[in-house]
């Protein structure tokens, strides 16, 4: 039996790829000792000693803390855990805030992180004046006030949105070296609660040519977004609740359509009038953005459904590993058409791969937390995860997705992302060498907000 | 087929319990109607017609919206769901503050709402100098700091935790007119991130005689609870992240122990010192309080797990139903010894009971969110709800608690509430009337934290 240099463990049994990936199962991972020895004398006293307190005594131990709060706040030591925001500064309030993803765990966005995507500004609205319109192709037109809304029967969902537009530096020919939120992090998880729009639809009485909604936002930019009706009748929602409390401002305040599982855009906040038609609007952002540009010269465009992606978020760019040592890897994977059923690992740049252990509750159209263990020898090594949704799609490489969908898309983009550590334990962001073979010119996209 | 005199329904078909209770699976309501018809021409054009901007039309939509933010808050229209403190004047900083449940939905409770059970305040650590020592009968004794332990394995969780003095104002002979939560609110749910302490304990290496550990927090009450071995290992963990954030500084920043399941109290925060020993210490919390009296005259100690509970949060105290008309019952039930099985409402004071749509998933030692259509034909009512969980243990009635175990055992309160609905639909708090019957004197313990 080989023995680990670094820790004196037997790891080499529990290995299921190369470069040290090791079972997932093996989650007592004895002998890791970051801790360091205490200094003082064991003993069986139940007292705490003078000796035990002077060793780790601190000041915060000699006077009462802080009273109670109304509502709480993060400590001022996690100031740097914060929404990155990349703005248009030639249109007011256009632009994103990444979700930190690199500096979270668990599966739960909180509600200050979720990320944002506004096209002029969070319109600041009071409920008692907001109203929801349903019309078109309906039977009887209505109008919903929030308090009517919270009349009906609501259910609630944990699922992720994603911006269509998340991860597309991803598109450029040079690997961003952003930290993973801050590249990938047009996407957050929540658990929303609302009322089911199929409910409402039966309401309004839908009429025989009704194919189309086209939902509309009561910000500034009055956004628009045409829906197929079978989704909507299927799983669409409007939510009132986030993670448990009412929707926040930048969230959709006081009411947010969900799209469980389709791209972001197509969850229109503030929504103020849904209207039943029987073809899409074709509004600025289902025609001219929100649209991918292929390889053939024409463009895809209701690209609805979120195809399966994951993401390394530790270790991940900027992070510095301490040394050869056991490590955890840890990342999200997450998927517009159901459930994740697998991620692999590769810790030497594709060559293998192990599966990661998938930490329950594993949910339908939601953040998944995925993890393994990893005996890092202190050379450089490429990390990879790939998620499978439980349709059987794959998540490709950079590589097949270029060649496939080519580089003027913008939209999504779900390839591999690769981190490479170097024998510093520094990580950046790397493409496959033969990925940094193309030609086609570069097209620095990732701040081109519209 | 009798319709429904107030929405021409014909619901008497789908009814599963006395005085309007409705079947689970009747989700799709149709006809509630609490919009109102829109005065408008029904079209089929797509555009946004001045009509219909000025049906509804909101100044926000007029010019641009406010800026992004590197961290959210709540909508200023909501600066009444809030925590609210009730405090010991004599000790600073010892009290509580309750979770607003009725005020919230889904399952989640957001960081800024998770309610507090503090005995001298909030201490504001450091976590650079915030050290967690693991010693007693332990081969050898280990110091860890913060980035020590965020180099482990982690895992997450979703659960509650529950103070066990939650709604102890339920052992008093007159009915508490707070709003629900402001009554059971010592109980909120998050999805918790941390390292097994099965782990940590490996490292330091458990001795033969060790069977109670010793959880120390870094606040000046310099808290401490003994937890039995076994549950350390089977499934304690040392958190590091509430909700996918780092937790917050009243929930027990940098380091908190999560016992899951079992009372809030052995949820230690600020955790400091774990020590190993053969017996619990004995502490003040542990023998004067949070152990309970019975009426044999003998104390209940070490009372550890949450049994199982529910609670109506809609409708619930001080809330005014509409008229009548069909409404949804919803609430929360929780059970510190795995999952609700079941949840049963009444709507006629516990003559008939139907069975709660239960929200999916359905988790381990969570909160889990019941739904049931009512139809309320406007005449007096009394709402119950009676949660069963995997164990098979039925939530009791008032009457049966009080009973086995008296009015003095101020902790673990988890009898059925009542909802009294007059014929104004005004919502109040009732006992069953052969609970009023009690001679026993009144203690009135609701606000006695100490």
């Amino acid at each position: 039996m080989k023995k680990d240099r670094a820790n004196g463990l037997s790891l080499k049994e529990h290995e299921v790829a190369g470069n040290g990936l090791l079972d997932r199962r093996l989650f007592l991972l004895r002998g890791l000792q970051f801790g360091v020895i205490a200094n003082i004398t064991p003993t069986n006293s139940l007292a705490t000693t003078a000796t035990d307190i002077d060793l780790i005594g601190p000041t915060w131990m000699h006077e009462p803390g802080e009273p109670f709060s109304t509502y709480g706040e993060p400590s001022e030591h996690e100031d740097d855990v914060v929404r990155f925001p990349v703005q248009n500064e030639m249109v007011p309030g256009n632009g994103v805030s990444w979700t930190p993803l690199h500096l979270l765990e668990g599966t739960i966005t909180p509600n200050g992180l979720h990320y944002e995507r506004h096209h002029n500004g969070v319109p600041q609205i009071n409920p008692k004046n907001h109203r929801l319109l349903i019309h078109g192709l309906v039977k009887k037109d209505l109008i919903f006030s929030i308090d009517d809304l919270l009349r009906y029967p609501m259910e609630s969902k944990i699922c992720f949105i994603e911006c269509g537009g998340n991860s597309n530096a991803g598109w450029n020919k040079q690997p961003s070296q952003s930290q993973a939120g801050y590249f990938n992090g047009l996407a957050s998880c929540s658990e929303w609660t609302g009322v089911p729009l199929s409910v409402l639809l039966a309401e309004v009485g839908l009429r025989k040519k009704s194919k189309w909604l086209v939902a509309e936002g009561a910000d500034a930019f009055a956004m628009q977004m045409s829906i197929p009706i079978d989704k909507a009748l299927d799983d669409a929602f409007l939510a009132l609740y986030q993670n448990g409390e009412r929707i926040r401002p930048e969230n959709g305040y006081p009411l947010r359509l969900i799209v469980p599982g389709w791209e972001g855009v197509l969850n229109v906040k503030w929504l103020r009038r849904l209207k039943v038609t029987n073809r899409p609007v074709m509004a600025r952002n289902e025609t001219s953005r929100y649209t991918e540009l292929q390889p053939s010269g024409k463009s895809r465009m209701f690209t609805f459904p979120i195809e399966a992606k994951s993401l390394i978020t530790s270790p991940s760019a900027h992070m510095v590993l301490k040394g050869p040592s056991l490590y955890q890897i840890t990342g999200l994977a997450w998927s517009g058409r159901g459930k994740i059923s697998k991620v692999e690992i590769s810790a030497d740049g594709g060559e293998t791969w192990g599966e990661a252990a998938l930490q329950e509750p594993i949910l339908d159209r939601s953040f998944t937390r995925f993890r393994l263990p990893w005996n890092w020898n202190g050379k450089p090594a490429v990390l990879k995860s790939r998620a499978i949704d439980e349709t059987g799609y794959v998540q490709p490489e950079r590589t097949e997705l270029v060649k496939k969908r080519g580089r003027h898309g913008f939209f999504h983009y779900n390839a591999i992302t690769n981190w490479h550590i170097d024998s510093d334990g520094f990580v950046s962001h790397v493409y496959d060498k033969k990925e940094n073979e193309t030609t086609d010119s570069d097209i620095n996209i990732d701040s081109d907000w519209d």
